[in-house]
């Protein structure tokens, strides 16, 4: 198994509706350091897993949308929970929708919300149908 | 699958009978900065895989009875050589106990003993028997 | 010269008023992982600079009212751009204040923002007069 | 699932043929940092995965021929485009060589080319046939 | 004293003439990870030390001329030992240059060329004469 | 001013003597992860501050003595209360020694005990008088 792992980051603001969240009801914010892991089983002709460059930018521009903005008022999480993990998912459908047709295998995405806390999501991607 | 991890520290004293330790037979010490991480195939109706506060406390309650400790005085390590993948495995049975009821996937337990060393132990957690 | 840092770590919310914030302007967010270093000449009759417990305790305690928070709905930030630099100030001058009288010397406090960035600041903390 | 890591860097040149590869394809460098990560299920009569003075020499010797060389240089890689993928398999099979015999498990050997890429590649590691 | 800090790197080969570098005197290379820490006694109007995005440009277009490239055939080193001592102040002056004009104070260029070793160098940096 | 930093670790147990330290008054331990940093005014006919393979050694001839050990046994610590500080300035005198002829300028030695901790001793280094 191979693998290629890029890195990135948001900057964002939201609120977590339910008592279990504690303080964390409360508008607040979070550096999210983002991890993607592309792992697939052989390299292509350039001996790569996916283009690293195509690949660091496909992690941006899933990642645009949502930095410097308050969740809370994004359309596309309305009535959600904006969760660590959630969002894990939530990046990882958005990177794989960029990099359909360049890359099948597994996909790991991992948000470092601190020196002391982190969460993800992994499945795997298949490529776009013709 | 969804994962979360919470990070801890301990600071032990210990030595390690068997030549293959070599100058780590003395009495001597490590650092180990514990990573949990808790996976799993589903995320319940808080958008979690587990409440990551809960997490935490059942780290540091697990690592507690070991922390500031010389390992070679303790009950519950006599007659064993507790290296870094033994302590692991402890550390992991630990802490799925404190999390039994309330979790249920796998549980990675990671511990970095420097810059350049770590070891770890990760199985299944089953949820506690009614 | 004798330094001790300790670290800790909150996520809140804010925005920043100027257009040289560009995208920063909105609501967005942060998790800022604080480095305080406590820096002196001399050790004191134990060898420390500080009691570690006490210097981690005293920035706890500093960041408390700001974790989880929007820093633009908190009336001591009234009027103000929270930039990490006014941030690192503000900080400086809560954890100051919670040492004065146990730590005379420089304190450094240090905002880490994301892998890339981060913004302090450093001046001499005076112990408290009686 | 037990686990052990050692960590080691090496230092080195090399220039990369093909389109894909833009700017590198000019002759530039790179430091990887080199974590070989051993992978069983049950521990030895010393509580150990492998022996980690032994892992971190296996490594070591690994990574020798190829520390600050070019990589385009050296024989055995004549003909082919050493992307960090295709070097981790390289030396991944360098090191399973080293420990065949002491070790039989998984091996996982990663290659943190910076503070936003790494690459990898991880495979059973066969004892030795006698 | 504020500071503000941000992250970039370059990949590049060199060879370094004189037997004190021992193996470093063949054709190898580096990732440099470089920090450049704006340091100044007061903050502007806007509350900051320099536009964080502006330091960031600034640094990337000092490293641009040196990335991915092999340091022995580029005409600014010509006849120079291209130490990452003697790189951390050609670094320094061109983000120097970059920045005159919006920015006075100290100037601190490090670089990390692997995990166990960096350098770097320190200096004013003058506003650019009128 | 140019500084050069390189990086090495050890494992010691300790105990601490004095009710400031609380549980640390019992016998425990620690990795100490050590930074040694050379600074001074201008590079050698070689572009370097201090060889860097050099300092590399001296550091880790001056950490041998203390590594694997428990610190309470040893004699050229009796009577003495082994704090990280206290430790950070011994490890600086050691170091010191080593490179006295070789260097001149101010050293910096860091000592990381844990991800939320450190502490260090920075000071003049003299060449040895002839």
């Amino acid at each position: 198994m191979y693998f290629v792992t890029v890195r990135d980051h948001i900057m964002i603001a939201h609120s977590l509706r339910g008592d279990v969240f504690g303080p964390a009801q409360r508008v607040h914010g979070a550096t999210y350091v983002v991890d993607a892991e592309f792992r697939c089983a052989s390299l292509d002709a350039n001996n790569i897993v996916i283009d690293i460059g195509f690949a660091a930018t496909s992690l941006k521009q899933a990642l645009e949308p949502l930095n410097y903005n308050n969740l809370d008022a994004l359309p596309q999480f309305a009535g959600s929970v904006t969760t660590t993990e959630f969002l894990a998912r939530y990046i990882h459908g958005q990177v794989a929708a960029k990099v359909a047709g360049a890359f099948a295998g597994s996909l790991k995405v991992t948000l470092l919300e601190s020196h002391v806390a982190a969460a993800g999501y992994e499945a795997p991607v298949s490529p776009r149908a013709g």
